[in-house]
């Protein structure tokens, strides 16, 4: 029996990188937060503490500030691609690079109505993100929306489920659906729209998730990744995982009230947890896993 | 030398509350999170042990939702004054009542361009506040905006500061100012269009925000204040914390490259905090300071 | 009518400074999180932008750094009272400061039983406080220990409440009695034993709390309070802020179990929230109150 | 072109147990947060919104609750045990569980000196976990410890490292090595002493730090790894993820001080994240990756 060096991978974490493009007064604010993983020949470093090969995060962090600079950001996938290959391309010990960006977006203030040229408020709703693998001659794109709360006030059903000793739960034909969202679609190409996409996505995801009558969270989420693969031949697969954010009525009999749907008690914990994949039956192969670390639990 | 009780008060914190007002198709969704605060005779509650004059924080919590259903939420000025006149009137140890609310917004989603009847996205911006108190026979509203997010790429100077053997800043004429405010404002009077002067106090901070030439954020802050006392004769007194967002400039020299305020390291901790009041000459007196529990420090 | 400034004051919040005693191959850490906060004439600061009497934040926190060195950290009440009394005594428009700190504590590793040198685990329990505030001619020191979690699993009731249309909790003679404290002390005095006080101290508020039969939170916290003004005399006033983690005993009759108080939902939300003070009645004041910035909500 | 249901998993996220042994007067406290996930024949969940299949997670939380009484908890592995075999065996459609345990401990508050019977002051340190996976005839059992936040304060290096144009960082042969440790341990087998083993894994891997002089991160935790695999034959591999803490020396020259690695700032972001695995060359297979929700970006 013998101990080895099994997957590992390693980078700089949440780099919080603000770009200003300020060429002409009408100021652009892209507000990221970078995270680089490398993967290569790096076992001297783990079993003899030999860092020859080892590109320090320092250096990873310096690098996401300079391309910052250099080429600008842009979409964020565009970036985190130049980012990737350069690892790939110019670190000799690489072999694999992963990047991962969370994109905040910034609204103009409006000033007499009009949006202005360098003042801006956080938008504070979902979370734009991509994560871009290269590995050998593959390149993965996979983007997404993290945080994206949806509600809907009546035409959630959920009733006929599977019953045993323990179920206490009653069927209901009318219940609050709400629920946050993580969602993450893989592109089966590079060449995309990458902020049309994003946007048109996103606005698949809301406005199926609205004109959905809801049987079940699942059928809802089916629903919105099915319509996001009719009307974007690019994406190939897109994943879900959805925290059912629980709202109780409240029973207000004591007090001689009739609740009707009416008042709710919005509850933190437990949740239900979804998780799902919507894909094309021909689209074409994932990246590779890249689990390490902890990762026993995450998938 | 005796020990005695000092001031006391208790109550139930963070109650969520969801109503839906569905009389019509048209669904409006309310989304609180309201906390009751209860001052009174509670004296032998707290020496001998005895609950005679205790209304439990679980009958505070009914009383919440059951006030949902009864009266709806509407402006959550009017639903906590409801609220804090009830503990006052009706429970007999009960002097002094506090109700802190927390709104969440939520938009309606579009489908087909038309906002839909009942399903929602969460805003996700900036929360709506308001605390009101009920003592003897003095009402106070303070409503306010929690977690308001803003920055200006340009058109903010620091300079002309006091300096000592500490001093290593150096002054600039141009910087990114970012700060995230938390601001409160004391109504005088308890006869008020709430919702829209909550709309526009807040449109009055943004606008402000954007068009005030930043000499710094003390100055800044101020001029938000007046502003909005001279457009809203209602409000007496404004007060802000507000946290600055320290953004530096990544210094790329090493890499050859020159950045002229254009990528920034966007820090956590520590950050810059200003708290200032701005207030009329004759604004009537605040409410009772309600200083307890571990508040030595919160002043 | 006129606007006018209102209170104000501003500093560095959270300065994250680790200082390690070395002069010895047995090290010491010291890890704090400490906040400044400057009161004085400020005025011109906030009305015409003018930062002639403003000391940058910046300097405040290099301050913080330096003196770190210089002084070395030991109680974290003398460290908060050095930097205090620079403030005010080398910087011109300062008449009042407060300093914050948060001290959280590493317990070495043992290695063959014994403690390591120079290699230590985070402990993780409650983080020990201190707020130093100087103005004028008085000081006041303010220590506390923060998010010390207890609960007892018997000995605990809550009956003979007062109860109306809206009550519907039933008495109890055994409950799980469990909070999330926040405590502060206020010293009479400034020569203490910090250090000493702060475990002895600590340690009379968990024994209290366990010897205690509790016939309500408000009555175990007095008699912690009481017990802790008994035992030590430089203390004048001690307060809480006790967010009571309701445990609830789960209904499992439908499964034809029988649950004797063994199983119990943990709600996150909502909870009672008991504040109180215990002071000596013939207590020196306490200090100025500094009730400036979004501060109506916080007492 | 088709459009298919991939991967998919649905449960109860995060169910608040406390489980109190109460048969003598010396209670045991077990604090858990439970989440359960089901995979098996959920298609027309998804495609057709057919629940006749599906248990809920209402359900699945009752059952958690009922075991807690029925079973009591024990060690968190026999109890994830016991609840994933059930659903496997008792709910036709299920066809693998997988079942997370966070378990918070207590310990005893002294009083007098001695440990009291039912009265506890949360540890706060570090998390045990355990993951359990049970599909078709495969059991997999994988505990671990999270938040483990560890300091070396010197014997510590970082040099030697490979250097691009980007590269600023300098050598350093003393500095402090800080990180926050999620790590988690494959059993090869499931008939272990479960707290026995993660008593000794976790001193294990505090000694192993502690001991070990560090040329980089990667070498200290390739030596926590071999030196657990070496002493706990039950383990059949290790990951970690470690987030690196960084603690940059201050420079204190502008005041005339000099910092021989005394003061240091404790950055919160960005931070190395290092991701490696540990493992016997004949260690049995992990069980099934369960990669689905949002899960490109987790590996």
């Amino acid at each position: 029996m013998g101990i080895v060096l099994g997957a590992n991978r390693y980078g700089k974490a949440e780099v919080r990188v603000v770009r200003v493009d300020r060429d002409t007064p009408r100021h652009e604010v892209y507000d990221l937060c970078v995270s680089t993983a490398l993967r290569g020949d790096f076992a001297a470093a783990h079993v003899a503490g030999d860092q020859a090969n080892v590109l320090p995060t320092d250096t990873q962090k310096n690098t996401v500030f300079a391309y910052a600079k250099e080429k600008g950001v842009g979409e964020i996938e565009d970036f985190a691609l130049g980012l990737a290959r350069h690892f790939v391309a110019d670190i000799p010990a690489v072999t694999g690079v992963r990047v991962h960006i969370d994109s905040y977006a910034w609204d103009r203030i409006e000033v007499g109505g009009k949006p202005h040229d360098h003042a801006f408020v956080r938008r504070g709703q979902d979370v734009r993100t991509t994560v871009v693998t290269v590995e050998g001659t593959g390149t993965w794109v996979v983007s997404g929306a993290k945080d994206l709360v949806v509600l809907k006030s009546t035409g959630s059903e959920f009733r006929g489920f599977f019953t045993d000793p323990y179920t206490t739960l009653t069927e209901t034909t009318d219940r609050i659906l709400a629920t946050r969202l993580d969602t993450e679609w893989r592109y089966g190409t590079v060449g995309v729209d990458w902020g049309g996409s994003y946007a048109g996505v996103r606005a698949v995801l809301l406005e199926t998730f609205a004109a959905t009558h809801s049987l079940a969270l699942q059928q809802t989420l089916y629903a919105m990744g099915e319509a996001v693969l009719r009307a974007h031949p690019a994406v190939a697969e897109i994943r879900f995982s959805a925290s059912n954010k629980h709202h109780f009525a409240v029973d207000l009999t004591p007090f001689g009230l009739d609740n009707q749907g009416e008042v709710f008690y919005a509850a933190d914990r437990p949740y239900g947890l979804i998780e799902v994949s919507v894909r094309r039956d021909d689209a074409p192969e994932a990246g590779p896993a890249w689990h390490v670390g902890a990762g026993f639990t995450l998938g």
